[in-house]
């Protein structure tokens, strides 16, 4: 009998070439899958609801496969993470029926983006968060960021390199919370094209900081991916959460 | 002319062996006395508020030392800080009078310990929390830790090797604090003995699981080592503020 098993994992993608299998590379997909195989012995084909760029965590990341071992779920839990390297957790496991896919049967993302800008660099959140040293605007940038909320074209957001069919996508919500150290963003969507999040980050960025007087309402009208600001780096974002 | 400098710092502590210079060792203050000699070519003796133990970090630790460098703190911060190691920071640097030293002048310090409760391990906090599976009942552990404010005599919280001369100690307050994942216990005192704070959290630790039976006033008057709980380990210990 063949089991659908769904899995929440947490990761630091700090040593890693990112999710995806690639030869010669130290991924997340080649460590979970090769952690299942010492397990269970089977080859299976692991599918995430997508794939993390190098260096981008996951709190919620999840994944899926299909096995004939009749390991319980509480207990593959147990013995993935003995076997899994320190960097990477799963956090629960189920069965789903058999056709819950990690990717095809996902409703929405959230993403959280940490901004870390106290003067001095943090030894704790170097490699979990984006250092800024200069001044930002938050009120600004908590004002513009709502505009990206809704149904829109975001070819202004979307790296070259993207094979999306269309750039359209919706956004739920987005929140700019400041603390003491740190800005946090977080974004919730129904899809999210080639390092969107980390260009609207980027743009909210250059905006708070005076570097780009258009408005997002405008950029995102412009569809043009130079209108918009830079690319924020990839140790500063979280995949927090997939919705089914 | 010399000046006598105050620092302020913030280190992650599991790649050292603690603060203190060793013969052969990677201490912080062996790291931080070479990156002041790269930059004044002095050899100085840098003195801390207090040594902090091999994996123990600091949010805030306090050192002096005297210079007749006649480089300004600000400039000395960014200079410094160029030069050590990224999980080594320095957070601000002042001028003081030739008699402040970071040891000897320390009126108080505040130390806190961060347990880490969520089932799986967290891929994040693993090098800055101590892992617990067990059921804690905290609201105990919160009644217990209030009998160690005031002046006592600490000797059932110290390990073997001390060489105080005395055992007593003032604690100002003492908090614990739980959220979703963690359980945040905070310490004021005068001053603390080998291994106390560790000693202490162990103690709340075993009295929260049921481990213990004594009361925490039993076992301060016990002044017996033996009747206290497990000494903590070091990973979840942060020095946080040195008050002068």
């Amino acid at each position: 009998m063949i089991h659908n098993i769904k899995l929440i994992l947490e990761y630091n993608g700090k040593n890693y070439s990112g999710w995806q299998k690639q030869p010669g590379k130290r991924t997340i997909q080649s460590e979970v899958e090769a952690a299942i195989k010492d397990l269970t012995t089977e080859d299976v084909d692991l599918y995430a609801s997508g794939r993390t760029d190098a260096g981008v965590h996951a709190l919620g990341q999840v994944a899926s496969f299909n096995t004939e071992s009749k390991i319980e779920p509480d207990r593959l839990v147990l013995a993935l993470n003995s076997k899994l390297p320190k960097d990477i957790v799963i956090l629960k496991a189920s069965y789903e029926d058999m056709d819950f896919h990690a990717r095809f049967s996902a409703r929405a993302k959230r993403y959280r983006y940490v901004i870390y800008k106290r003067r001095q660099r943090s030894v704790f959140m170097a490699d979990m968060s984006y250092h800024i040293r200069y001044k930002l605007d938050v009120e600004k940038m908590k004002n513009e960021a709502t505009a990206i909320v809704g149904k829109h074209d975001f070819t202004s957001f979307v790296s070259s390199g993207s094979s999306a069919k269309s750039n359209v996508r919706e956004i739920y919500d987005i929140t700019v919370e400041e603390d003491e150290d740190t800005i946090v963003i977080e974004i919730c969507g129904n899809g999210f094209l080639y390092n969107m999040v980390r260009i609207i980050v980027g743009t909210l960025v250059d905006i708070g900081r005076g570097k780009i007087g258009m408005s997002m309402e405008e950029i995102i009208a412009a569809k043009d991916r130079n209108k918009a600001g830079h690319t924020a780096p990839p140790q500063g974002l979280f995949l927090k959460e997939v919705i089914y």
